[in-house]
């Protein structure tokens, strides 16, 4: 079987204790260097492949220092401190010297415990009943992930009309694969600029920190597979250049995956 | 006039290029170490003193990794990248050679642009109508905040018959304080663990990391001067031992000053 897109984007070569090689890809290529959630999965990876990794990813927070230019880049990925049952990490990427992206990573070991969801997905047609997209994808990314839109899809006609910030969607990778840490992240940053919505107008825009917090296990990502996941993004606040997302990620059968907020960038 | 017990607890001295040192405060002591609140604004505060800083504050991130004990601190500030209008910047505070914070921050220049605020301030009675406190502080630094409970108070009973875990409040420092970046940083963390209120059940808890978006500048901050903030912050999950918290502050004339994040460990 040939290695998945996502794979072979996230791949990376040893060079040292907690130091790594990787590559952009022109799989995930956006207006600028590549998608934001692959470089944030690859510095997530870095933490999965590490040998001293304790436990699965609680949270991670990435910052876009700058846009990474193709070709190769360093990631390092450092253990500052070990707890009994939690481990935090600093990460980093450089491109010729210079820090393109740095990020922070808690893992842990979790213990079963009381729990309650109270954030339920919300009740919306099946990925099937929307059917497959009939747009042309913007940029090459988008082609990496199968998008069923339920509400709040690009605007067709950028007259300035917006009134919501709000998305709705349902989205896997394409072709599928079975989620995993890296390639939830990634999911993470698959809602377009939600300014765009927002006002209908098209505007210069890019994430500069991005928060996902897991709230599941290695068993429960199992669980999920190749399966769907339906996934929502909202603004509170546009504001002197920068505007800030929440969103939330479930699962087909409504178990609440991740939650994840950016802060964003834009022009205007 | 005597200096306000918040810029003792955050004073930091200059120990080198990007170095500071601190000290714990009895002041806002928690149940085990400093209140997280003003930790986070300490290391906020090294940031604001640097004096490479370009702008205000946009987002900051704190993993608290283990309790601080009391006393001296250190703490290192660092611009890993700067560009033509934004700064990134990584912030670790130790004590005895060992981490026991890590943060990242962006500052920017912000300019005037288009801009909407789409999450308005739930409309409820006044500070005054409320009124003072009835309840002893469980804590020392709870003393330092006027805190006005609107819904979702410390249960008074521990009868495991919660049913949400949201928490609306009015907020300021006591005495009051003209707030600042830092200051609303420490804001972010006032709201008790949801899972106290969502179990009606007291297990330990504690913040791991915390983001904090900032959507307003300095002239937006001095215009609330020693105001009330109205805070509302809620869980969307709890689950294996974490639980995440999204909040948000206003100010009293209803402008979003800050949205805020949480990833939370609770036991059992």
């Amino acid at each position: 079987m040939d290695t998945h897109f996502f794979d072979r984007a996230t791949a990376l070569t040893a060079d040292g204790a907690g130091r790594w090689q990787g590559r952009t890809d022109a799989a995930y290529a956006n207006m600028v260097g590549p998608y934001g959630g692959i470089t944030a999965a690859t510095a997530l990876q870095a933490i999965c492949q590490h040998p001293d990794r304790l436990g699965d990813p609680v949270s991670l927070t990435v910052n876009f220092c700058a846009a990474l230019t193709d070709g190769a880049f360093d990631v390092s990925a450092r253990a500052v401190r070990t707890n009994r049952s939690t481990q935090h990490w600093v990460i980093e990427i450089q491109q010729g010297g210079e820090t393109v992206l740095t990020a922070t990573a808690l893992t842990a070991v979790r213990r079963e415990t009381w729990g309650s969801q109270d954030e339920p997905a919300p009740r919306v047609l099946s990925p099937n009943a929307i059917g497959k997209p009939n747009m042309a994808a913007p940029v090459e990314w988008v082609k990496r992930y199968d998008i069923r839109m339920v509400e709040g899809a690009i605007p067709r006609v950028w007259d300035g009309t917006g009134e919501h910030s709000r998305t709705t969607l349902w989205v896997r990778d394409e072709p599928p694969r079975a989620l995993d840490f890296p390639s939830l992240a990634a999911l993470c940053d698959v809602f377009f600029p939600r300014v765009w919505l927002r006002r209908a107008t098209r505007v210069p825009a890019g994430t500069v920190s991005m928060t996902v917090y897991f709230h599941v296990g290695t068993a429960e990502l199992a669980a999920v597979g190749e399966g769907w996941l339906l996934g929502q993004a909202q603004a509170s606040v546009m504001r002197n250049g920068y505007f800030d997302q929440r969103g939330q990620l479930w699962s087909q059968a409504g178990a609440l995956l991740a939650t994840t907020h950016q802060v964003v960038y834009y022009k205007e």
